[in-house]
């Protein structure tokens, strides 16, 4: 038995490095591709400095807050400087490690604003929802903060030039909230989903303030072109939702239209054209009741 | 290099030192906040005394069983009643020890009626599947039971007057689930949701036994009031669904309407008002059929 | 105080010990079940001998690989083996260790073909979405590739006999990624999923090659068959889906109807009957402007 | 550089393959050896079942204590018998689990005589210490307790009939505190040890009642025989020590000579013939006194 | 079989656990006792702060020194202070939780001197050992320093009326060094100890400054008196060395004489009389030669 | 009491961080001093490829021993490789990460030979212990089998020019067993300890062919030359012991002297001069025998 194990194992080893891996890594250094796990650590520190007390370990006293702020940062420093540098070098041939932490640098100061704009969006979910008995309910359990909290970090980083680690990041919320939101899309201040599993917002959407989601929401493109090889075109294709719009349960919003501001989108709604400021957009639904 | 790094991280965290953490802290202890981790090692522990061997360590000798249990219980009451302790102090000024020791108590007293309605729940979901090929694989794999047991464990500790931890509970199973069930929720024995992903339960709903729902199902509010301040009231605003309802998949159910008994809700349906028992509501659909 | 906590502690565990954990146990040993974490490891495993440096540890050098890709399957054959044996031990009286060793190997032996197969699936994904910058992205993030490299290990462990542990499996992937594909159904090469969120795959479903979905599509039973004792019958009642079918999101396909190859399926349709080859399906969806 | 790092690595690889490990190990299954680190766990989990509170995590409530002591000493017992069952593997062809089994029970029915007896160790170190402030000093961190209870349990598994386990347990002791007692020497009640770097016991060593020894002391053999093989003969080759007797830091005592009861013998002594009873030994020592 | 594993864990629980072990325990909380694992913690949290970047993980800037350290110290805070709180309580009724806090910013606010006189003994080991390469080795590898880290904290706490703590630690670092010095000695500052295995400091010496010590050097007592009730008496009982004394390995010096100050004694010595200043004591050794 | 502990903390933080930490450093690099837990972790891999089954994780299969031989010598590459940068970083100017590479696959080559000669060990250990049972139990449980691994590999890499790690190692060594080994010791094949704790061998000893040495023994300097400066010279200054001599417990053997081959020396001696090849050194003792 021992010898057969042996035998498959041994086979099994040779046909599984023959075969391609390789091709897939990098042309500059064949083997170093961004960690998942190491990402993941960056994000669980940021939001122990965002919102701290929140995430990570208790605070036992609040005037010595800074050295715990101080140290988690660096820490970010450290893990997002070598990540961003090794997924640099997966794209480009000439990168130096000195832009990698110009960059980091960069996202380490606009984590202050982050967490500003963070706030809005915990007061704007606090509001909408009755359930929420207070915004530090909102903070702790709420998935649309959790969701904005990866959007939010993401989205800096890609505007810094970053690329896959976004969508990384993007997709460890959507893998922890059902809530999709592509790190390109711009997404105003005070913006609130509420239970959100099912919600996608596509690449190119732009959001105003104070606007609101509900589950099941798909602000998706209605199709996309290709290219003279066959391949999907990149542009604008997704909706604009002005300022103040409410969009309900399940409802469809495709392709690069705009929702006026202040516009209330009835639920399980399928939508493909512009819809006007101050518009009110419902569905109309057949039922009919047959006795069992 | 190192003293710009150092300049960045210097700033950033007076900046984030300055803000407003402490404010949303409680103000009986400004710090200790309850610890998102502890509970969830709660739940994992209430799952491995509730169903023994699924969950935790394997069992290696069934008359050994108590020692386990007694452990495992012990520790649920030292992480919880802490969490609990900490909890009410950001609500209330006076809170002794001794009292989030005494709801501690008595949630524990309660595990064994949650394991036996947990049961039942088990029974109608192998009943409703015919993909189950055993109580024993739904117990194991049944994202339905997952949720229901935080459900479940969650709607005690609310009955039992805790604030906050029973939302954070629930949260956890919407994360691993995307079912989101509001522990203000009342639902009835045998109860069973297939698949599962997108459900939503609103705080007020109130459900019989032996009710069934399938994935994307909405019980949701239609609208809410708001008092004087602007803010939404927290009043009955969602369904009440009867003894032996079924609702087929996707279907939105708003507002305070009532679901007779031994109804049948079809798919895609957006219900506003009151069926009376026995319906069958179905959805029709007109369907365009282009040549492509 | 501690007298009390005591005596509720030694009442909880007599309550919890009488009762039935063990009649859900096996008649061949009563207590050894699989176990959850160590089918996880061997996922966990599996991905980072199939998309090394992507999972797992990193890769420090290209010609060493086999070292690391024998340690990692030979971890497979030990921990699946035992958790094989332990599973057919729930269901067949006569079971022997060789036998669970025995598929084992022939599941380790199928890893490659497993790997060439996703490949197909990276390449559809990458092709299907503007904004998939490289297959490298698509592996390190997509949803779909997660989902789908669960489902082809789990039904390959389906066909080989194993019982329940491809459906723990597909409910990892389910957990993780909100995509609900059951080990049972059958898919063929460069199948993609964009977003994924809410999609279930019934149980017999058949699909075809190049065949594309979108969040929120169900493959679904339409209804199903009790036998006399008052059980679901488990016959074929999900939809076959021909080569080169695209369906879009929040689409419902129920009952065991096919759809004919290159069709396409627009978004939010219900659809139970038939569909031609060539045919494209889509939703007339009645709207009604009001304003606010 | 990758390449040359490979071929080193690959050539080490065979170099370290070819040769003998494989005949090092045991005829009947060529691999499973003894675990040292779960040796080391079990002998963490008696040191905590021995004296609660002191070792292992914290009681919480003494009415509990027996669901703690239940699940370590099961605990205990599986690492144990599997440990026991490999160990016999090496030694003989013959051996059942059964055996491994009973073993195991055995030594576990005599861990509260272990405790009974080492308490009048903790007695004596109490009694003989004039910096020990409390039984419960002795007990945290005098390393003679430390060293106690590894010998009496090494010594008890050793009449069980169980070998190399004991002396791994016995070399566990004397690397955590210089006091090297073979697990075969008898060493009866209140036996105390001050300091104890450098202490030696010898395997046939015969040691009384209340007998109490200094840093630093051999119990060893003055020579040994050769078999015809010139092999070294394990016969009875260390002294005897009468109750009550008492030896001074740095003194060696040799070959199987017998110190009587209630003597005492000085430091830096160097002893090879019998003592009578109420001996009282010293070393005169010629000191030369040198102006710098 | 089952059955027979059952019965004798039962017993053997009972018989643990109706057995003494509480009676060990404290009178105000009987079950609270001070972690040996956490007062591990500590040393190392210390160690670390007194020796950055030699002990715990690297420092990657120093300019953000301040932030580690100040995690670290707060951390120590927070351990310490539970641990000098429940030790209090097992020696005193009435202790305040303030009282203990009190204690330990007593101790945290000496760090910084202990440090200081850390260094002036690595500066003596460096300068009387040939071996030492550099200050740096020395604090790397020496078991001296590590053995005077533990014993100067010990020691501080010691002065500050913590009980067992201290002799915790210094038992600490005699199972890691061999060097057992009680924490309640006197020690000068440029203390060396080469090698180190073996040295024994009794609780009552009084060191000077610039004394060198080689492995084996006891600095014992000689006798020790009984109280009434034959408990041995706590009273000055060992050997005070004045400054630059060295003494060679394995002499033993024992009972409260006085070793003048500048003196040197050789190796194997036995002393137990007072020492002029500038002496120099050698031991005269016969030694026959025998052919073999 | 919060606002007094921030106070303390900070003002320590501010003692702590301003004094002397820095100018411990590196010219090079300021702070990437080696890591102690890192060489630890190289060690611990050594010790598994070197005895595979007997440290490290079972081996299930002897024909896939490859693998794990391969992923271990890889990771003590890459730990080993960085630690001898940094440490080589600390010395000199110009050091090149390829140059630390080098040596680190010059060492790499050499561990087979290392096991040859310590598997002369093990074979010498036993042949002089009538307590061991088997080499088997030799290579699991013997201290002097433990150093031996921990001074060849760190004499090895001496050797090949790396500066500080050796001296780690082998007080690495010298905290588990007590037996202190200087790296830079030249010790010849079977060579034998026994006990061990108290062993010191010095820097510039040099050690024949099969010698066995018994507790407590030194093989010391007698004094050391001082340069100009005052600082110790680094000059041969420890015995040399010529092939097949035996040296009894706790004698000390001092100074740049020879010991001929095939000698004796006998316990408790204190030899500081040359002794012929087949010598036979005893200690007279007087004993003066006192009644009590």
């Amino acid at each position: 038995m021992y010898k057969e194990i042996a035998a498959v194992l041994e086979n099994s080893v040779n046909e599984l490095t023959k075969e391609g891996p390789v091709s897939l890594c990098s042309h500059n250094n064949p083997t170093k591709l961004p960690s998942l796990e190491k990402i993941k650590d960056c994000i669980t520190l940021l939001q122990s400095v965002i919102f701290p007390g929140y995430f990570g370990q208790q605070i036992d006293n609040v005037s010595t807050l800074h050295f715990h702020i101080g140290v988690k940062l660096e820490k970010v420093y450290t893990l997002l400087q070598e990540q961003i540098y090794r997924t640099l070098l997966l794209y480009e041939k000439e990168v130096t490690e000195e832009h990698a932490s110009d960059i980091t640098l960069r996202f380490i100061e606009s984590v202050s604003e982050i967490r500003r704009v963070l706030m809005t969006d915990v007061e704007a979910v606090y509001l909408n929802d009755p359930a929420a008995k207070s915004k530090r309910d909102v903070i702790f359990c709420y998935p649309a903060i959790l969701a904005l909290t990866h959007y939010r970090i993401a989205h800096r980083l890609l505007t810094l030039g970053v690329p896959l680690i976004p969508r990384i990041i993007s997709e460890l919320a959507h893998s922890a909230t059902g809530i999709d939101i592509h790190p390109g899309a711009m997404i105003g201040e005070s913006f609130s989903i509420d239970h959100g599993t099912g919600v996608v917002i596509g690449e190119t959407c732009i959001i105003g303030r104070n606007v609101r989601l509900y589950q099941g929401v798909t602000l998706g493109a209605k199709c996309f072109t290709l290219d003279e090889r066959g391949y999907p075109v990149d542009t604008p294709r997704h909706p604009i939702l002005e300022d103040n719009v409410t969009v309900y349960s399940n409802t469809s919003i495709l392709g690069r239209i705009t929702i006026g501001h202040d516009s209330i989108i009835g639920g399980n709604v399928w939508l493909t054209q512009d819809v006007a400021p101050y518009s009110k957009i419902v569905q109309h639904k057949a039922v009919r009741n047959q006795s069992v």
